[in-house]
């Protein structure tokens, strides 16, 4: 009871960051969840809910009214609206258009505007409000109408003055830094003019795929990027706190596509929706194991003969499979941090053959001595060291290739890749394996 | 040859951005990189080698002098200038020590200063250029100062004034936007007790796990924080370039701890280096599928009178290990991200077991019809159908209780997890197929 005691006071709550009121109200039962999300400041509701994993969504829209929510949302910055009308239209598609009734024209327009972008568009990820100016405004002037802005809380968080011609096309971008030592009786061009530092923005085009604009963002080590239309026309600021998200979701799809898992998915509280997604992959995978018995089945008179090869098999197989799940995952990686760029594709193949065609020897001679002392027969262990670098090898180079092929095709190469791999590895794996021993020990 | 031509106009290359020319310089082979390198502004070249991927720091080292090189280092700021001491001594100690000699007594001491952190400390992350002022400063004078240092080009990107009190501990953060409608004619102290504005800084301590910062950095959405030592004393500040990288290398790190790789050797040339670890991994999963085979050895009676056992017994192992390496994955990222907090382990648990347990019933049923059409054998399906299920469900329920019991046991739940997980399901796999038709069908 301690912590609601504490909620009660909620001017104390009003001090928090939505952050810290999120992490306290996971903690809590429901119980205890819809008494204190109640409580929260209505200025901090929005973000606090935003800043909640995305189950207690649910949580949050049944314990507040259609106003409290409208209020919420009205409260938050352009790309928040819209991250919060989504989830709402998720839970709860009445109450969404409900609310979005209740929202004044400007907040409807924007959020309207945002909604256009497909997911894998800057303009998606970029919130609407700016700090813009004009080039012969003269700097004094344009400090106290930031001073002004800020006191009405329309700007938070500002590092960057975009300045912008009478058509709204974005000319330069001035550092709060530079700003800041400008002679602020002159106008803003005849102080560009006088500086020798550059002014040209670093930019974002609305309708460029976010991957390149986030590679745009190391590259250059900024924290903010004006996004402009294709007429160049400035239509809101991307921000580090979308990168860092960014670059956790980019990567986050990655391992999940590489393990055969839909990312989206996963997010959604319904078991069934993960559940099915899963399943296809695993029908995928149902028929390269198939494929891999098929190819046990030719050698079923070569198995009778000798049951040790039935013992023995599987082990040639995995070695395969994660010795080119080591190779698939750093080409997938290297391809998504750009470090394999299109010159080093063969660089990375011939490294990758190197390797495995090292271990592949390697393991030759361990499982060959072992196979041996195991069951006392000499060209067995051959047979097996043999089959051993075979699939070694074809691990290493498929393990490289087919990312590339995928990359070369323009197709995502984490999505599908370890299924192709697999049934490469179990494939070749069980036919050198038992093919060698038909031909050589029978 | 037009590329070169093109870099004799060097005064251009000096308004370029460093990640453009490392961009340039990695489409060249080695004859024009050497010549191409030296004509990079000497101001420039220092961000240029750390833009280029790793591998081509030799070259740099190569067609530089150590005049050349120590200028390089010189212009770097302090986190940079050991990330590049820290790669110079990786391909030449000899080299680097000569380079060290040669900078100047404050680039010498920041550097070593800086080396002494952990790579998992915040302080290694850090740099040491900040601009600080005193509560009781005048702001006009502070901002004199500011435009002092910036033509001096000590202070890039600032984004914040941190007030230090006479120890230098660190009192306030103040964010630029904040200074610039502040009263210029008054105190700092002034104006932040006039403001209603919080100026109480998120900061970073020196020797806190990077992982946490990196987590502060996303919870409150900033792109810069002040890192302090114990006492509270103001030693740097990190930027959120720094946080794009270490989210991006966390990641790396976790998808490649997950494949069996080292992705500090990875990042080497030395193929021998990657080679080793990879094999290190390898190795131990030899010993799982040996102790795979010790289960199938167990009952070579039971193949030798049933070959289409060997044909199958494959699949069984083949999607356990897939279903398990499905869900391994989502509770591995879940738990990196925070998604899955102390509380929630059981619900993870229990939403794992839910789906393994419906696509095992699912790839029964499916199998077990594909298994009786293929042998004509009823039983044999029966006998597939429940060691799907079987082996389905203790690869939801160990994929999501590995990761889980190492994360309790504070060892990182990437590493080793999909080793320990095969074994699981390859052990299970196997016998719970081979059991269930030694008792069934024979």
């Amino acid at each position: 009871m301690n912590e609601i005691k504490n909620y009660i006071k909620s001017h104390e709550m009003s001090e928090m960051h939505p952050s810290e009121i999120a992490t306290i109200l996971r903690g809590m039962d429901d119980e205890k969840f819809s008494k204190a999300i109640k409580l929260v400041p209505k200025k901090l509701v929005g973000d606090v809910a935003l800043a909640l994993p995305d189950r207690y969504f649910d949580d949050v829209v049944e314990n507040l009214s259609v106003d409290e929510l409208s209020q919420a949302v009205s409260e938050l910055e352009s790309d928040d609206q819209v991250e919060f009308m989504q989830e709402l239209e998720d839970v709860d598609e009445n109450v969404a258009s409900k609310v979005f009734e209740t929202l004044d024209e400007d907040d409807k327009k924007e959020i309207t505007q945002l909604q256009k972008y497909n997911e894998n568009e800057a303009g998606a990820y970029m919130q609407l409000e700016v700090f813009t100016a004009h080039a012969d405004e003269i700097v004094q002037d344009v400090i106290k109408r930031f001073a002004r802005l800020r006191k009405e809380n329309e700007l938070e968080n500002v590092q960057n003055l975009f300045i912008v011609d009478n058509h709204h096309k974005l000319l330069y971008s001035v550092g709060l830094d530079d700003l800041l030592i400008f002679d602020f009786s002159k106008t803003i061009e005849e102080n560009i003019k006088e500086s020798d530092e550059s002014f040209e923005p670093i930019k974002a085009y609305d309708k460029e795929d976010i991957k390149v604009v986030v590679e745009r963002f190391k590259q250059y080590d900024v924290s903010v990027m004006p996004v402009v239309n294709e007429h160049g026309i400035l239509r809101g600021r991307i921000t580090s706190d979308d990168i860092y998200d960014i670059i956790n979701e980019h990567a986050t799809e990655q391992m999940y596509n590489l393990a055969g898992v839909d990312d989206e998915a996963e997010d959604d509280e319904d078991v069934l929706k993960a559940g099915r997604k899963r399943a296809y992959w695993l029908g995928i995978n149902l028929l390269t194991a198939i494929a891999a018995s098929l190819v046990i089945g030719l050698f079923e008179d070569t198995i009778n003969s000798m049951v040790a090869l039935a013992v023995l098999m599987p082990i040639v197989a995995s070695m395969g499979g994660n010795a080119g799940t080591q190779t698939l995952t750093v080409v997938v990686r290297q391809l998504a941090l750009g470090e394999i760029s299109n010159g080093d594709a063969w660089r990375s193949i011939k490294k990758e053959v190197a390797i495995s065609l090292m271990n592949g020897f390697l393991f030759a001679v361990v499982m060959g001595i072992i196979a041996y002392l195991w069951f006392k027969m000499p060209m067995l262990g051959v047979v097996i060291g043999l089959s051993m670098i075979i699939n070694l090898l074809m691990a290493g180079f498929f393990g490289a290739m087919i990312p590339l092929a995928l990359k070369w095709l323009k197709i995502d190469p984490a999505i599908g890749s370890t299924v192709i791999l697999t049934t490469v590895t179990d494939v070749v794996g069980f036919f050198s394996f038992l093919w060698l021993a038909k031909i050589i020990l029978l």
